[in-house]
């Protein structure tokens, strides 16, 4: 690290060539060349961890979905489209979760999926006299929110761990909490947690977590918005078969398909329940897309067998076949080369804000080491928001940022270079060296 | 009516020029035809209420969409993305609902809006000891499902009117069963109905239900699926303010847009909260697009004020803008014009079967006074099932089967001409003339 420094000491053009030989050792996939041609403006894109781009063969699935399946096959088209959230969980469980066939589906949004599987799960346990749901503070808004209503509505208790943002939930934090609490014992019901921090980017050891989930009676959900399609889930494994396989043995998650997914904006999430819970697990909004024999309509709600029995409404269909289309191209070039690649892409933006950016005030928030860490790195200044705002109005670098001071960088895997990722901080510290985001409001924006 | 029977009997030709006549008389709005040019292979469509047909404009709009604003505005895009819900809401308010700025959104499926204002409204009615959910056997499956989910998990009862399906619910009905059950005075929390039954058509008086529900100490929710976009509603009015205007005086409604709004397979549903009730009444389902300032993304949820209250999770973005390129285009039209049409569209249907298709064994199921219909008419036959695939897949005739005997047919205003019925009927006496549909089998397909 400290010979980037000194490089970055020297004429600009050092660090970039080193950039272009990584790339030529570690090209792009091939496909992915094809699919994500670069941007206009040389617009540099670090912010596929909140919306994946759009690959080139889902721009023409989704054209021909609008124009042939609903403009001319119409109501026709349903013969193909009644499957897709079941379809698309099978491509999504195998590709990218470590679950099972029919132990996935994609239907309603993240927020709702996580309410349907907490309001299941802590059902569950107060039919056993358990009542309390733990999360952490860092987690997500609206998984925080989800379940605050949800301990109010249903008369149970959250327990809110108070965690360094950095490092997220760990087994030992959980350990320590049941530790502290000993009434937790009898009266955990549900543990819910981010596999992937939202802002430090921190991923959490689920396996280890689910373990003391499971030794205190609970069940483990999971939000896997932030790693799915950066970093491969193993949710089921096969511990459940043989007792030694390498499966997280997660109870339940729920996910967004429009980051690392690249399902467009606002496609529809998914959900997971593994297979042994399917039965005894009842969500709360029984809908006519999760009663078995739909076309029947008959009088009383009698829930599908297996994971339709978990979907509500009708099917986003465009949003399902874009979310089909481009996992369909990540699978191809598959999870763990994604990942590889994600975490050498991570390592060298984090070398390069080590060698450029820290004397301007940027830190690192985002662990180190590779292994603990997703998609992304944030980058931690007291003007973050002034400088996100100035990178995408003037420098074309789109990242973003989240409260209070951190600047998010996502080089994701399938579209972005070692070049890109040194253009890109090239051309944050030519402009915070400039002050270019000085003549910025603090204020902040409606949409940051 | 006997005259059109005499007709029916002679040349062919003869009714089929009344329609001609009829077309010239009454032609489609210019803007139609341009928007909704004829399908290939001569296919009329007539199950508009199931899946409304693809605006031209709405194909470009969405091409637009994935293209630039998704593809290379990317996560810059919801700047103007994030007022989707409200400001297409606002257009439905406008355009379809009689409903006041700020009233109605558009998020999720109807399922789930269903769920949240029915929860919404049940835990208002319990926290003043009413504990009573009204609904009907005839109302759609999902609504009676998640009421009765609702009723289960939040320890109310739920009573369910049997009703004459043709009818759809009444306020007599409703006043009836008051007087049956004298307890319901003081248990009444909320009465919940179709605003057009799904198989019937018929249109219910929401102002008259409403108004025996209010006297009873209820909320009313309405499912508009089947009428917006087909009859015009006026869920506010303005009789909150005169006490004299010619709104309903609903309290809370929700709704489909990919049936007569041509929003697309799947595009997110609308739901309505009357102003008065905004602050009072609050959803369970807390995530992040329902909260005060976003994104804060504050520890405490604190629901944003108005109709944002309401949101949950990401907006289903595509379907979001379709909803809005195709609402746009009917209220150009007008709703005021296309429920004209549709009444006499509906009217002539009618009277064609009575003229051609009667012998045959049809009836109608649907009521014959047009203020009494919504958009689509159901003809009973013993042999619906096969009659409705038949004509799928052997004469390009699209309508569809609803348990245990109906065929629904929809002249949708905007795209359907007289020459269209006449045509449809046409081809529906040739083929179970023919006894074509003989050859298929009983057994239901998946999707009917």
């Amino acid at each position: 690290m400290s010979s980037l420094s000194e490089e970055a000491d020297r004429p600009r053009g050092s660090l970039r060539s080193r950039a272009a030989a990584l790339d030529a050792a570690h090209p792009l996939p091939p496909v992915a060349v094809t699919e994500f041609p670069p941007l206009p403006d040389a617009t540099l894109y670090l912010d596929g961890n909140s919306l994946g781009r759009l690959p080139m063969r889902t721009s023409a699935r989704l054209g021909e979905a609008v124009t042939h399946e609903w403009g001319h096959g119409l109501v026709r088209s349903w013969e193909h489209w009644i499957d897709l959230p079941s379809r698309v969980g099978d491509l999504l469980a195998e590709g990218f979760l470590g679950a099972r066939p029919g132990e996935v589906a994609i239907t309603d949004s993240t927020t709702v999926n996580l309410y349907k599987l907490a309001h299941a799960a802590l059902r569950d346990g107060l039919a056993r006299d358990r009542d309390v749901v733990l999360t952490d503070a860092a987690n997500f808004p609206t998984d925080r929110y989800v379940l605050a209503g949800l301990v109010r509505d249903l008369g149970a208790e959250l327990v809110v761990l108070s965690l360094d943002s950095i490092g997220g939930p760990s087994a030992e934090a959980v350990a320590d909490e049941l530790r502290r609490r000993s009434d937790l014992a009898n009266r955990l019901a549900l543990v819910s947690f981010s596999h992937v921090d939202y802002r430090s980017g921190a991923l959490a050891d689920m396996a280890a977590i689910n373990r003391v989930a499971h030794r205190a009676g609970a069940l483990a959900l999971w939000d896997l918005s932030h790693s799915v399609g950066a970093v491969p889930v193993d949710l089921t494994g096969d511990a459940d078969e043989t007792g030694t396989g390498a499966g997280s043995g997660a109870d339940l998650a729920v996910g967004c398909t429009y980051k690392y997914l690249n399902g467009g904006p606002g496609a529809p999430a998914f959900l997971y329940v593994r297979r042994e819970h399917q039965k005894r697990l009842r969500q709360p909004v029984q809908g006519w897309f999760g009663q078995r024999d739909q076309f029947a309509m008959a009088p009383e709600y009698d829930p599908a067998p297996g994971i339709d029995g978990f979907l509500t409404g009708t099917t986003p269909v465009l949003g399902a076949i874009a979310v089909e289309t481009s996992g369909g191209l990540l699978s191809e070039i598959g999870i763990g080369r994604l990942r590889e690649r994600s975490m050498a892409l991570t390592g060298w933006l984090i070398d390069l804000t080590d060698a450029m950016l820290a004397p301007l005030g940027f830190t690192v928030a985002t662990p180190r080491d590779a292994r603990r860490r997703g998609g992304h790195v944030a980058l931690r200044h007291p003007d973050a928001y002034r400088i996100s705002r100035a990178l995408t109005e003037q420098a074309r670098v789109i990242g973003d940022f989240r409260e209070p001071d951190l600047l998010r960088l996502a080089p994701v895997a399938a579209s972005t270079t070692y070049t890109d990722v040194w253009d890109a901080c090239s051309r944050i510290r030519d402009l915070v060296e400039r002050g270019a985001h000085l003549r910025l409001d603090t204020r902040r924006s409606r949409v940051t």
